[in-house]
Formats: C-alpha cells, sequence, structure tokens
C-alpha cells in the first residue's frame, strides 16, 4: 500500500489515473482506495436499501456481481486494512488516496505555484517522493522499485 | 442468518421493514443483506473512482465513516459469509433479500392471489414459515425463537 497526499486541486487524481494506466501497461495488477472522510451518499430514498436502513437496520450491504455498498452507523465500518485484504487480495499494489493516519508510505503531490495554508503536509519520513501531477514515470518507476520486485 | 424469498412484486420488502422494525423494538441489533443479481450501479462518472476504474484499477474502493462502496470486476467479490463477518460482526440476526443459491433458511412471503409462474420457489426443506406481508408479529415471534434465544 501506498499512500498519495497533496492539497486539494493539486492534481493529485490526475497523477494517480496515470499512475494506475502505467502500471497496469507494464502489466501490474492495480487497485485502489478513496477515502472519504466526509459523508459519502450512496443510498437513495425510496430504494430497499434506503427502506431497510429507515426501517432500523444498523448494517445494511447491498450486494452485487462486481458491486457492494454498505451502509453501517457509529464508525464501526471496516478498517483499511481489513477492507483491502477482503477487496483486494488480488492486487500487486494498492494505491491509497486519503488515509492520512495510516501512517502509510506516501507520494507526495505538489504543483508549482499551487499552495494551501490550511493544509499540513505529512511525516517527511513517510515521503518517498515529491512529484508534480505530469511525473506519471517517475513515480511509477519509485513503486516498480519499492513495491513490485 | 435468515433469507426472505417472494416472487417479485409479493411486498417482500414491506415484509421486511416491518419485521426489521419490530426486531429492533424487542432490542435485538438487525443488519440486513439484499442481493442484486443484476448490476447495481454505485458510481457516477466524472467522480474520482469512476477516473480511477476507466484508467484501469481492477478494484476499487470508496471509503466513508459509515459507507463504503467497492467497484470490481469478473465476480471477483467477496462471498456473503465473507461480507457478513465484516460488515455485520455486531448484528444478533441478519435477514437476508436474495442469495437464493446460499441454501439459507427461509421465510417464503406470500400474497394471497399473486402469483408468477416464472418463479421458482425454494426448496421446501428449507422454508420455516410461509408468511403473508403484514405477519409482521408471527415472523419475529419465530425468528426470536429460532435464532435469537
Amino acid at each position: 500500500m501506498v499512500s498519495f497526499a497533496a492539497p486539494s486541486g493539486t492534481g493529485k487524481t490526475t497523477l494517480l489515473e496515470g499512475v494506475v494506466a502505467e502500471l497496469e501497461r507494464r502489466g501490474h495488477r492495480v487497485a485502489a482506495v478513496k477515502h472519504d472522510a466526509h459523508r459519502i451518499e450512496l443510498d437513495t430514498e425510496g430504494k430497499d436499501s434506503w427502506r431497510l436502513r429507515r426501517a432500523g437496520a444498523r448494517s445494511t450491504l447491498l450486494m452485487g456481481r462486481d458491486q457492494l455498498a454498505w451502509f453501517g452507523a457509529d464508525g464501526a465500518g471496516p478498517t483499511l486494512e481489513q477492507a483491502v485484504a477482503l477487496f483486494h487480495a488480488e492486487a500487486d499494489i494498492v494505491l491509497i488516496e486519503g488515509y492520512r493516519s495510516a501512517g502509510l508510505p506516501t507520494i507526495l503531490v505538489e504543483r508549482p505555484g499551487h499552495t494551501d495554508d490550511r493544509w499540513e503536509p505529512p511525516d517527511p519520513a513517510l515521503v518517498l517522493l515529491t512529484a508534480k501531477p505530469d511525473d506519471v514515470g517517475p513515480v511509477v518507476d519509485l513503486l516498480e522499485r519499492c513495491f513490485l520486485t
């Protein structure tokens, strides 16, 4: 697992898209996690899963062939490690967006001239590389060296 | 785990809503699973998770505090048992809609006059009770007797 950290608006997802595509091109199986500390909203009023939640179900799963949604409460969800073990077991590498608190090795994404004073950079001891949003090649080279040999 | 089986349009979700609410009223922690063999669609074009899937990520997780979404491929998702173990670990009872193939004890829901010739009833050996959509009390009594003592 490797984390990508950047102030919002830097181009982190653009870099991740390029890195995913290039890793796959080089033959690696890539999985991704996006952490959304804010409330994501997957459910829709009136759907069966919404009706069961409203009726009082503490934890609701909607399972399809290649998709799954879970709706819980009170922060009782799985940890990053549990979720990755269950859902990304077959990946060669897992790219993480967010999850600063997990203390993972980190690619720090910076864009010249882009600053955000409210953003706190990650612990320098965790930073493997500082990259610009278009540094796909150097990032993939580093990931291969560190995680895929 | 107990399964609810009925032809579409019988009122199965209505019964489940009532059963969830009554079980919670009696102090039980209820979790629910809805199986959707058809393709559920949680993702939205343009979102970050969609961008990472399009770039080639084989397996993508979107994790929030009380919600999670997984997008995979090729039917490589978790089994019902794995998903229930991870997400519903704290439930006293898990009500399942769908998952006929799991061979679970089953509440068969029927509505007088409602038939569906294409629907194949579950194995009679699995049926605990045949109930109408408004039989909340008898169903909850049975669930308490079988699963909650």
